[in-house]
């Protein structure tokens, strides 16, 4: 079982992930935000890459009789015209049960969308990541790790959630696990840190950004290992678990 | 005082590097093996790209009048017709006293010549991350840890000797160190693994490519830290102490 780590979003080729698993992190917070909501009873999530294509994408789902949210971030802060923001704490006061999200991201959906041509691709984060780990062991195929990344940089947490799969990984499968240099180094970056996530990547760029935004209590929220045992799925457009 | 890292010998933009000091970092082995061979009393090493130019440059040489050895590999093996490979441990028999040395290696020699455009072009490796360390701290420039990469691939033990210098930078300097997310993850990671960076190195690719082809005991010293005092400089095509 080979596993790879792809750092930014815009690095993934298609030849690359043709017969594996992708599994799409985008930590701060866009995957962990869609942990939450279908944890929460929403329908689906789907994943769109403009505003312009969210507007429209809700048009069509209203008219069908959904019952339907767009939700998303610029620069960290709520899309103007949109019903909710990309912050996974603030989805705990908002009831959605059966409800569609929509949902348009900086970083995020595009790693989602940019992961299409994998068998399947899953969404992570460091509250599902032994969850992702244990459907991973139980499938045997090839692992592609696929970081959203931070405005086309490396992003640490994405990274470090990457390495955490692979350290649950290890502890699920008697397989044995064939991994890249760089998976090695996330995997044991992760068993570094992992007694003070919040402390270690508090101080990245982009949480110190959330922070200066106002979102500190989601950056807690995020470096929280395993409240979630849901592993969604996007296929056909559309996350679900 | 910025630090950031570039993963891969090609990844280097000549925007990203002006106005600070490079460190070109080849642990397996091109750096190793310049800081070795220049400490014996090597004169200078000319690093090159091109088997051609490497000879061209000999016959230079040798008509003016210099001692002057060919030394390089490709897929890690000596080149035929050369003087010498690029084995740090196969210099310790070899007088190089006044000798200049004109280097070709797959990954080590371009992260070097890539680095044209700095301000200065320092030499690390384990073997001398501290004495880098120190000169970074007496200059109080930006810094660009080049990590040479493998085959246009992540290498795992560039990555960590460029996170052992900045674990030694903040030891010696008491400017504020404003540390990238991937410097960050390299320091912690060195951190972590410095009681045994042979065990945690030696299974890598590139260590596990070279404990193949014959080269354990180059693993085992590329892997030692601290063992040199000197930080060799690259300028106007020539690396000197």
């Amino acid at each position: 079982m080979k596993l790879d780590i792809v750092l930014r979003a815009e690095d993934i080729s298609p030849k690359e992930l043709k017969g594996k698993t992708a599994v799409a992190i985008d930590v701060f917070r866009a995957t962990t935000t869609i942990i939450t909501a279908l944890e929460k009873g929403c329908r689906s999530v789907i994943p769109v890459v403009s505003i312009e294509e969210a507007e429209k994408k809700k048009e069509e789902l209203l008219a069908s009789g959904h019952g339907v949210f767009t939700a998303g971030e610029r620069k960290g802060l709520k899309i103007p015209g949109f019903d909710l923001g990309n912050s996974p704490q603030e989805l705990r006061d908002v009831s959605l049960k059966d409800k569609i999200i929509i949902l348009t991201t900086s970083n995020g959906t595009r790693a989602i969308r940019n992961s299409e041509g994998a068998d399947r691709i899953l969404i992570g984060a460091f509250i599902n990541c032994r969850a992702v780990a244990e459907v991973l062991a139980s499938k045997y195929g090839d692992v592609i790790f696929v970081c959203a990344g931070r405005l086309g940089e490396f992003s640490l947490e994405d990274f470090l959630a990457a390495g955490a799969m692979t350290y649950y990984l290890r502890k699920k499968t008697e397989q044995a696990l064939e991994i890249s240099d760089l998976t090695a180094a996330a995997e044991k970056l992760f068993e570094c840190t992992k007694g003070d996530l919040l402390g270690f990547l508090g101080k990245t760029k982009h949480g110190k950004y959330l922070k200066e935004i106002g979102y500190s209590r989601d950056i807690d929220y995020c470096c929280t290992l395993n409240t979630s045992s849901i592993v969604p799925e996007y296929a056909e457009g559309e996350i679900k678990i």
